[in-house]
């Protein structure tokens, strides 16, 4: 049986995206969402969300790029750290003890320990209420060359990324592989 | 060592969407998308991006609501069926052998064998090239009445969702639980 339970922000997973900007002095700064993802594969296309309210939110209408950084579950602590403090008060990046590099691509940094690094020119805006959605072109992405050198392991379980559970709050990890996509449903559609 | 890997679709993880919606002849039919996630909290809002070609979108343009169904891991099969096969050709609910219920909210039918669905009514679309992007507003989330019942386990172990792995085309489900958001991250933020 259902049962209605009202209009919530409920969905699984919801990926763990942390997004760096530089702000008008040119400190970098990096912020956590869990509300984005893929939006276009042609051009390849990343959407985040942030609440008017954040530091980010301001350096994202100046400088109309962003980085989307995925962190492995080592980094799950420093990941909910740039979730919890604003940039307004601290520089995050020294607090947790994380490098940014400037982005040859785009004027934003990118966090060199985190293994995957989207690198993103903003190209639609849309305000939605309390979000406002930034719909980024990937013009490049930077990977851990050591992710790159091991073709025995997909790389989702080389990362181990994390992931949000928006009704617990817990953080969570990949788990077990089901199957291939375009693939186990072919039985259905009466394909071999 | 970072290098340089190009513009693609690559982030982890990706969610497995199933979206459902009455054709122009009131058929229900359902499609399965790894583009989209919670784009908005007040109001609760989450975006799934199709392309242009496939039957959905006409619908979408059409009705301007649609459901979005979590399958959990054991329907992985019916998942990736739906986004095999065209409703143009099939129906697909029928090959499946899943049961399609029309939403109270909308006109839209939701997966009754799924564990969440999401119904949603259309707020904002953008064409960004080969997906077009649309928001919905989530007017109400109808859940298993036993997904509920169950406050010893978080509704992601109980559900055991899909995630996509946008490079090895994998499916993975949920694995172990990593430490609770807006908490982990505060012994770096100096607070107990």
């Amino acid at each position: 049986m259902k049962k209605d339970i009202g209009a919530k922000t409920l969905l699984f997973p919801t990926p763990v995206l942390v997004v760096a900007t530089y702000d008008s002095k040119w400190n970098p700064n990096a912020m956590t969402a869990a509300w984005g993802g893929i939006c276009c594969s042609t051009p390849p296309c990343v959407t985040i969300s942030l609440r008017k309210a954040t530091y980010s939110y301001n350096s994202l209408m100046e400088r109309r790029v962003y980085t989307v950084n995925i962190p492995g579950k080592e980094h799950a602590r420093e990941a909910d750290y740039f979730g919890i403090a604003s940039g307004r008060d601290e520089n995050k990046f020294a607090v947790a003890g994380l490098t940014p590099v400037k982005s040859d691509f785009i004027d934003a940094p990118y966090i060199d320990e985190f293994p995957l690094n989207l690198e993103c020119k903003i190209v639609h805006i849309a305000d939605l209420g309390l979000h406002t959605q930034f719909v980024g072109e990937i013009v490049n992405i930077k990977a851990d060359e050591a992710l790159l050198g091991n073709d025995q392991k997909p790389m989702i379980e080389q990362i181990m990324p994390l992931m949000f559970a928006p009704d617990s709050r817990n953080y969570y990890t990949v788990g077990e592989e089901i199957g291939k996509a375009f693939s186990i449903g072919k039985s259905l559609a009466g394909q071999p």
